[in-house]
């Protein structure tokens, strides 16, 4: 049964160069195997099953290869360990390896069966623009806050959202089922008024509402969200768990879905990485990460290596729309717009809401900077 | 709308002391509104929904608290904003804050609200002992490795394990449903010989196979497996989503379930709380978790801390049976036991497999160790 199609998988491991060929090998096996190899008598398993340490790289060896502290470890994996299940993906990557402290994982090249296996987006950057109808500048998002306020009330602000024409008016995602705010009345409320708020100004802005909980519920929450109209939904893919990201967007007919990187974070996996490719080959029409200068701390270049894996060419699929958040500001807009260009959502939230009485106006400008700065 | 119920996170933040303030309020503020205060309204949201700072300890301050760089915050949430979906739980416990490089989750105190909330084991440590017979002693528990082997070879595995007496076969967690072994026709193999080990030698071992994919694999891996017979499942929450995982155990009928922490390694999560106290409230009548001087680096501490949080007093729910792992070694057993007690499964695989032809002698080895060390 030989087959060539193997996953390459990069790690950083932090250990002394006498141990790092032992480490690595260990490795291997953990994500493999995980069992010692003179107990395995079939040779294809050996040969094929088992991970293989393609390279080992020092990353910081000033003074000589002796010295370093920190590698770059390549590993190769039978993609038919992985099968089609996304689960089974993180698992073979960094399943039990995410239990050591030394070991990050960076990067991961799938061959082309598991690239064709994974759904990537149905909509991404063009998708998404023909949605809200903006063909050449960025999009514009925001955010319904905070949780705890009634149906009534989140439909008010997103029919502000959409007078000023925001395209993207999301649900916060902290806003699931909570009894102050029960998903389908929510869900009907905010979507009624943005459509009235389109109707009269002829706009196109669209609500995404947050889905949560465990199969049943995600499955009767696309339900109501389809039957009250809506167009697009939010999905944490870490909380929900990976393979019912998957399944979510195989099943959301012709919603586009937004990616949201909560729990994520202290993954040890590279951001460029697990928000920017892997949320793309999840079916993420837009990923959603925390811009740097914002409340939280990924450098610009991590958040360039985020962009450019969310849009840049993989495969046959489509890009990804690159949404940087976290604390942004209308009064950066024209630098995130040099940042990124214009393929990228900018994503505002608690800013506008500052504004408080002026809200509107806030909002308003946030929308018209983003067409000046995209020279529309 | 006033509410008492409000949950205890605590958290370990790596800042100086002149920081800490502002940081603990800025989490709180992450972590339930995630905008600025200043633009609610309502006072109800602000005192109730916000979470608040209830605590701020230095945890190295030697030379005074000025110096301290390493910090216990406590924070305060109202149990509302998670209403009863766990996936919602581990969002406001540390959904976005995730994405700090400087906080770790240490602990989570439930009001009696949530703690009713989620189901807890159904068979715990009790449940696990009828189901296989043993009622004072400690379990004893293996896995069928490698991946690669087809059907046939893992029933035969299984048979050799059964026919030792050892109480739990599970699937190596990288088994899933890979084309070399599918799993209806793995879960019907070894079901069959792990039953007709058990006819000839009138022993009880139990075959747990490994449930994985999103919803819909899931469901249909759970009907396979009650209908070959099987009594008990393993799953890995933090690969198939923790609301998964609560959905997986609300509708498993009377099968056990085996929890796995595969990914959950790297979450930042202090290890007590997220495998002991966190899968026990989610349902796993047994927590699989590495245990110190194997191939992992959890300390003695950290192992111990585990199995209390998993066999304490907590409301009415039943305890959960630890069950150290990781390289562990037939030699180690009396250690194990001495550490543990013989409310433990201990679990070794490679050791075992390691032994070649000699694998039913150190199967039975295993066996008899556990018994002789519980006085039975």
């Amino acid at each position: 049964m030989k087959n060539d199609a193997r996953i390459e998988a990069v790690y950083r491991l932090h250990c002394g160069a006498r141990a790092v060929e032992a480490r690595a090998q260990a490795i291997a096996v953990e994500q493999s195997v995980e069992m010692p190899l003179s107990a395995i008598h079939e040779d294809w398993i050996r040969n094929e099953v088992v991970a293989r340490v393609e390279a080992i790289e020092p990353e910081d060896a000033d003074a000589g290869a002796g010295t370093a502290t920190s590698w770059r470890v390549t590993l190769s994996l039978d993609a038919r360990t992985v099968a089609d299940d996304p689960g089974q993906l993180m698992n073979m990557l960094f399943g039990n390896s995410s239990l050591h402290p030394d070991l990050e994982l960076l990067d991961a090249r799938l061959p082309a069966s598991l690239l064709d296996a994974l759904p990537g987006p149905a909509f991404g950057i063009e998708g998404l623009r023909t949605l809200v109808g903006a063909s050449r500048r960025a999009l514009t998002c925001t955010a319904l806050k905070p949780q705890g306020l009634p149906p009534q009330r989140l439909a008010a602000l997103a029919g502000s959202f959409a007078r000023a024409g925001i395209d993207l008016i999301k649900d916060d995602h902290g806003i699931a089922d909570q009894p102050w705010a029960p998903f389908a009345q929510r869900v009907a409320a905010v979507q009624r008024e943005v459509a009235r708020a389109n109707a009269q100004t002829g706009g196109r802005s669209v609500y995404a509402p947050s889905l949560s909980g465990g199969a049943r519920r995600l499955a009767e929450q696309l339900r109501i969200a389809r039957e009250e109209g809506v167009r697009c939904v939010l999905a944490c893919p870490l909380v929900i768990g990976v393979a019912s990201f998957v399944e979510l967007v195989r099943e959301r007919g012709d919603l586009a879905v937004l990616a949201h990187p909560a729990l994520g974070g202290a993954a040890r996996i590279a951001p460029a990485l697990l928000l920017g490719r892997l949320m793309r080959l999840f079916g993420a029409d837009a990923t959603i990460f925390p811009n740097f200068g914002g409340r939280f701390s990924y450098s610009r270049q991590t958040c360039r290596a985020i962009a450019d894996a969310a849009r840049a060419p993989l495969a046959h699929h489509r890009p990804t729309l690159p949404a940087p958040a976290g604390g942004m500001s209308v009064a950066r807009v024209d630098e995130m717009i040099e940042e990124f260009g214009s393929d990228v959502m900018l994503l505002i939230g608690g800013n506008l809401l500052e504004a408080g009485d002026a809200l509107p106006q806030r909002a308003h400008e946030f929308v018209e900077r983003v067409q000046r700065a995209c020279g529309c």
